[in-house]
């Protein structure tokens, strides 16, 4: 990694500095564990006050902020967004040489741009459509028919089924497999299932990032859609024919069931799940954990949680909880008899 | 994908034709989607009203609906049972070549029946056994010892372990993980965990799916077994020593713990667990998202959810709740005070 | 598998004999499937009762229970632990030879020592650290930089991502991802989401086991720790920046969010959840499916769970529980009432 001083950096990204702006900063750290020569930011109470003890060299502060320190600091407005821009310019990713991999396995029917990378053990099926700068890392499978955008990357081990149109810019880490088909069965009258071929393809939209082993299953009749900005975590499975709205993120481990229609600009916490069919408004937050089972048609945090107590508590609470259909009745039986007792 | 006549596609998987039979169906479609050439399928009042401005060039229904559109229909008894079939008759699987890609290892003591695909870059150990028409697909590791029936088709990138059996006409999606080691640990007096050797198998029946990223643990003693005609969707774990019922399904994201004996005809909704060591009967529907803690000897439909809500009105859910004790207590004290106001 | 006498297996292992030393052993088994020359083990009420039906040549007890067979007794103090260290002699693992297999690539600056074994189609990048005896299974990808050590085991298709660092006897499943980027993002003012660059290791000391298709992330900026002899199980989420403490064990499905720090000796349960940037306490034990909210900091059992019902009384639960404020109106109400009374 390049030193950079502190007015290259600003003169790059933005920011004005408070004291010497020719010292050099060798990269980006947490406050606790920064060492000389690197810079971190703050933002919020709890953060500033580990300001005196840390051994960065300089700050990324807002113009308030920048008062509690001594050192040198890169004055912002928004200290987290430009940590941010910081980190991705002080660590440029490292790219893979362009070139086909002497093991890996290229269909003779699909060409490959001279800019893209293509890893070790990678196999790439028939007609498959590569823009340029795509780079697929060793072992992942990509199967005949898909088309994969500029600048896209494919991390090791990822399985891209046929006929799955992936945009430009995406990030698609390992394990995860796209294009699965989904689980669509008929039940006959002996209740054994027979399957519906699912010919639905995935289309993911450019600007879109896919966790370690997320599965996202192509549809039953119509397409899957992840549309342009939405970032999804590790473990998220997305059934057939969802539609997943611009800019929605989803932590780990969420589920969302069939033909569920997400807004943009949602926000679903970590092992979070959504029900099949329903339809979820623009710009909704659900907690972490919560299972959604009506769609929701207004903005706002959405929540189902039972808290948590220590667990002889908690049994005393869920015999209760069993019984509150009792504590129900109980009440009624004592409105009626005080009503009487007052009417005496 | 080749053209079929009304009635040549009645002679062949049944109904009987209103109107032209002469017309040619190109392929199926969803009724919003569909256009000339396609034909849909319509099944109770939310979407026989899309009939009037659907595309399709025919519809299948039943006999009392037919009437609601003059296009012409297949009429059947169950519309979405023929439409599995239907799907699947237009659809056929498109089969890979037999052969063995030269990128695949195949151990010298394993015999590859000539119609079996094997793909790039597929491992295949010592003494595996192949029935006839296996399709093995890219990048997937097979071990020592494991045996599997004809017609069965394992994706890319899957992992089966050593000496697990697999039934004919099962389907195993990309990324999971069959035959690992249960986790089994005994713990020192230290706290410090040993592994217990995992010595049994994993047993799959006929016309199992597994879906992707799925994981089935082989046996600590005895063996896991999953029963005929089970369908598995994304992300499950099965622990070890688990006993899977015929024909039950599991919606993705479901968790069964050790030792659990599940019943046939079970239908276990999306991210429901079921605890190790219980036993459920046959034909038990589980809610999604549903924790089960006992077993279940009766068939029926078994729920555990939180109801969910807005974020403001949960947090005073979750505080009464966490007091739930109170307000029983409470009860009681006021059904004693109203008692003795009686009384008097 | 080789035959062990009583004797044999006491004089390696420890135990006291009762009855005929000289009986042979092939192998372990559970009480309902053992086979002569087959030996259980026993321990509480419910496996006792099996003793006399089970068709075993010898069974590890304590003293006291090994009164209730007249068959031959090895007699320990915990037969669980002893069974662990029976079955772990019996059932050596079987080993890989050692060697490259000729489907191998590893990067011509990466050394591997004579004692590994590195399977079929493994992608082992630039600058890896082997140590003795590392196992690395067929399909296994490595990246650069990455660190591995003695007698480690990593199952095929695993994937670790660049500069991982692994301990001695570790052992790694199919499926899992180590190392992938954590899931960081700064959300512009537009509500769209850059990626910060997640430029942490993962550190996992010895004895750590990692379950199948189980995902660990990088940290952002300091690093991911798993410490010595933690084990976790299948498709668990581990996020960026956890710290994980020593012998602590995880069941399948857990997911802990970002930055959370989890005490030593921990049992959590399958699918339970803990958010992000929380502290648990040593000798914590979450109960399966329990989603924690907030830092514990004391030792002891907690849990978070809504008992399940039939599906009908359910809908009255959740009715009651999702008017839990009116029935506490309701109370209030009654308890002003009847204090108005008693004055009267």
């Amino acid at each position: 990694m390049r030193d950079y001083t502190l007015s290259e950096i600003a003169d790059s990204i933005g920011g004005s500095i408070i004291g010497d702006a020719s010292i050099k900063i060798t990269g980006i750290a947490s406050l606790s564990a920064a060492q000389t020569g690197q810079i971190c930011f703050a933002n919020g109470a709890k953060y500033l006050k580990l300001l005196s003890s840390s051994n960065a060299s300089a700050f990324v502060l807002t113009a308030n902020d920048a008062r509690q320190t001594s050192k040198p600091v890169i004055v912002v407005d928004d200290p987290y967004q430009y940590f941010a821009k910081l980190s991705a310019f002080l660590n440029p990713p490292v790219l893979p040489e362009a070139g086909i991999a002497q093991s890996a396995i290229v269909h003779a029917t699909t060409s490959v741009p001279e800019s893209c990378a293509i890893g070790e053990q990678v196999v790439i099926g028939e007609g498959v459509s590569l823009g340029e700068n795509v780079i697929i890392k060793s072992g992942t499978v990509i199967e005949t028919g898909t088309s994969i955008g500029d600048n896209t990357v494919i991390e090791p081990n990822v399985t891209i089924k046929h006929h799955v149109d992936i945009g430009a810019y995406c990030h698609i880490f390992s394990g995860s497999v796209i294009g699965a088909e989904g689980f669509g069965y008929a039940e006959s009258n002996a209740g054994e299932w027979s399957k519906i071929p699912q010919i639905g393809k995935v289309v993911i939209h450019d600007h879109v990032d896919i966790g370690a082993n997320t599965t996202i299953d192509r549809g039953a009749l119509d397409d899957t859609v992840i549309e342009t900005g939405v970032k999804l975590d590790n473990q998220i499975q997305i059934a057939h024919n969802c539609h997943i709205g611009a800019h929605t993120v989803m932590a780990a481990c969420v589920g969302i069931a069939g033909s569920a229609i997400i807004g943009k600009h949602c926000k679903i916490g970590g092992a979070a799940m959504i029900l099949g069919h329903l339809t979820i408004a623009d710009k909704v937050t659900i907690s972490p954990g919560s299972m959604i089972t009506r769609s929701i048609s207004k903005a706002g945090t959405y929540t189902a949680l039972m808290p948590f107590q220590p667990h002889k508590e908690w049994l005393s609470t869920a015999a209760q909880l069993r019984n509150i259909d009792g504590l129900s009745a109980k009440i009624k039986q004592l409105e009626k008899t005080v009503k009487a007792l007052k009417k005496n």
